[in-house]
């Protein structure tokens, strides 16, 4: 699944491999399989395992609430920075489920472990889906004993494990590049899942990225730390943060040239290709965020500061009533700037310019003349770009989210019953 | 129109005045008509006019962008805290207007001030609306030459006024209470508007508080703003914060006790029936949020302070999964504690009770099996209350809202077109 090319990460050295896939890197298989925690047929259980000890990372929700499987990966990245395999299921987010919740979980990566033939603590677990019910441990123990022998090195496999992560999700989100490093390639490979409960505030709500590149574990955590920040931490379906955002990534480091780290020549290389495809993999959650029709990004620029920035287009980007204008196709730019007059950042209300893709509506706080017309086709469109200058100083931010529709209040409404 | 009873204000002395308006306390006026602003017939000018001067106090948004008539109303109040009136139109912002809507809120003050005989800098103006758009000033002319024959010190012309300030609300929004000071009969009296961009820091979208008690302009503003934090600041439709929001209260004065001060006997009687008038017009507009069917009262208990419990019960009111479950008649708890634990506030993830009007859904944090049938009837209500109670230690707080619905997305996809 080829998903959007563009990108705001850094003019790039790597390339995006359009049949690649999570198991592109080296020495990683996936698959995925029907255990029975959702109603429909679709999958809900699948795990992508590396051949070898991969360095891993994890980075995770902020919500006080955080769900069972979370402590258990923590533990299990914890432990020496290494893992085997990421186990996931959809269906049940087994959060708020006390101490039989932490016991399923310790559970599900034991047996994991057992049927692969690996440490449990080599094993993260994951988990999505309605929060306080306990999983259904018969249906969970029987998909996992079955999938060891769906798992797959080819595109199947990772296609297979794309369908198991998602809950009200409507496309799989999957991407994956390549980039030359000491004269050797490299792949970048990931995959995420939405699409509601999404704003995410240190990772989103189900990430998993997979390497070959041969990096440790602690340089592989401060760059997606640092990626997270400016991708996944960007982007916002509905302003609800989940109790099970979780973004695992996992280094083969199957790729054969000298370890990475910062100082290493291609370091810089390596993490625009890290960034590219958290980017897509963010881009993918927003759009297809619940009820979405559209794509929405906010550049905002000329903010005193980065961080000032990130907060203005974060709080533009979850306004309802921007997001309702939207859906509308209304170019009503009012809303955006009233949005950026209470992200609670320095905006000079006299000296702010407003666009919506490159229809100008507003120069230094003043409404220009456009053509409502010409503003109705782009809003129309299935991606829209509203740019907002302060004109104060340099910082700069790009936030993404999607339009408030009837079908998100229609899935929310009945998400349960 | 008698609002709702209920509150949650000191047990008190005052009394609900059922036949009582805006215009019940000594020396009001007011009316209202159409002069042109609103497509529809619905009236879009009106007024309140003190026949002497009024001790004057007024809150307004926090929002960076403040329309053009807040400054003309800060100047006003500000100048010797007096007011004869408050003119307020609807249908048109006049925000983001630059100098041409300053000068517009100018006249609107002069050209009134002068219709009924007032120095300029006695007359508050306020408007609501559309942002970003002009004034038409030859209609709003023609309405305020109209408008003093239209005041009237009955129920009708508190009538017309409350309907001149509304623009998506459904239904008007007034209440009036009287309580005794010094053996005096005083009373209170408010009327505000929402319904849309409503998440007021510091005031709502335009509240006028109306009362015949002696008290000079600081202690009112002192009081005002107390009471505005645990009334209008404590609601939420969309988490959008106006740039039009203002509360004005005037007292006449002509109730004949003595002056009230925080030493006055009668403080505590005065301040809770102003309390109350303020928390009726909050919930008021809660309930009557764009395209809301229900009333959302969130009650949280047991925080470090009352301002954790503050911020804890407002992240849970704002939340669009909350209020969609609300919407749907699901007893979507996970979603409640996913609120509270982002709030940003301490919060034991393992002590928290969650109730949904009586029915006990998590108790010190373990799912609680309760009747969905039950809780499906409860929830199919017209008013919801959710409590929590997070057993660390005093703070308490109550927030209000309303369920997130298709109509809210349907009146905000098209309100400019």
């Amino acid at each position: 699944m080829g998903l959007e090319q563009g990108s705001n990460a850094t003019a790039a050295t790597f390339k995006v491999v359009a049949e690649g896939s999570i198991t592109t890197p080296k020495g990683f298989t996936a698959g995925g399989l029907h255990c029975g925690l959702k109603k429909s047929t679709r999958h809900d259980l699948g795990a992508i395992v590396c051949e070898v000890p991969a360095a891993a990372a994890g980075v995770y929700t902020t919500n006080v609430f955080q769900a069972a499987p979370l402590k258990v990966t923590r533990e299990s990245i914890g432990s020496d920075g290494k893992l085997r395999a990421v186990l996931v299921n959809s269906g049940n987010a087994n959060a708020v489920t006390g101490k039989q919740g932490e016991a399923d979980a310790y559970e599900m990566r034991s047996r994991f472990a057992e049927q692969i033939g690996v440490e449990a603590d080599q094993v993260a677990v994951a988990s999505t889906g309605v929060i306080g019910e306990l999983l259904k441990m018969d249906k969970v123990r029987g998909g996992i004993d079955a999938l060891p022998a769906k798992l797959a090195a080819d595109r199947t496999g990772s296609d297979d494990f794309c369908q198991a992560i998602l809950t009200t999700d409507l496309v799989q989100k999957m991407v994956c590049v390549s980039v030359e490093i000491d004269g050797k390639l490299v792949h970048v490979a990931g995959a995420s899942k939405g699409s509601g409960m999404i704003h995410p505030n240190m990772a989103t709500m189900l990430g998993f990225v997979t390497t070959d590149a041969v990096i440790d574990s602690e340089p592989l955590h401060q760059l997606l730390r640092g990626v997270t920040d400016l991708t996944f931490n960007m982007i916002t379906v509905d302003g609800d943060t989940s109790t099970n955002d979780m973004l695992v990534a996992m280094a083969s480091g199957l790729a054969g040239h000298t370890e990475l780290t910062p100082e290493h020549q291609g370091w810089t290389d390596f993490a625009a290709a890290v960034r590219y495809v958290c980017e897509v993999l963010a881009k993918a959650i927003a759009r297809d965020g619940e009820g979405a029709t559209k794509l929405v990004e906010v550049q905002v620029n000329g903010a005193v500061s980065d961080e000032s920035a990130r907060a203005i287009a974060k709080t533009i980007i979850g306004s309802s009533l921007v997001k309702s204008a939207v859906f509308g196709a209304d170019a009503n730019w009012g809303r955006i700037i009233a949005a950026a007059g209470r992200a609670g950042e320095p905006v000079n209300p006299e000296t702010v310019d407003v666009s919506l893709g490159s229809i100008l509506t507003l120069e230094q706080s003043r409404p220009v003349a456009f053509d409502e017309d010409v503003a109705l086709e782009y809003l129309k469109g299935d991606t829209v770009l509203i740019k907002v200058d302060l004109h104060l100083e340099n910082g700069s931010a790009t936030a993404w989210g999607c339009d408030l529709t009837y079908d998100y209040v229609r899935i929310n409404a009945a998400y349960r019953t």
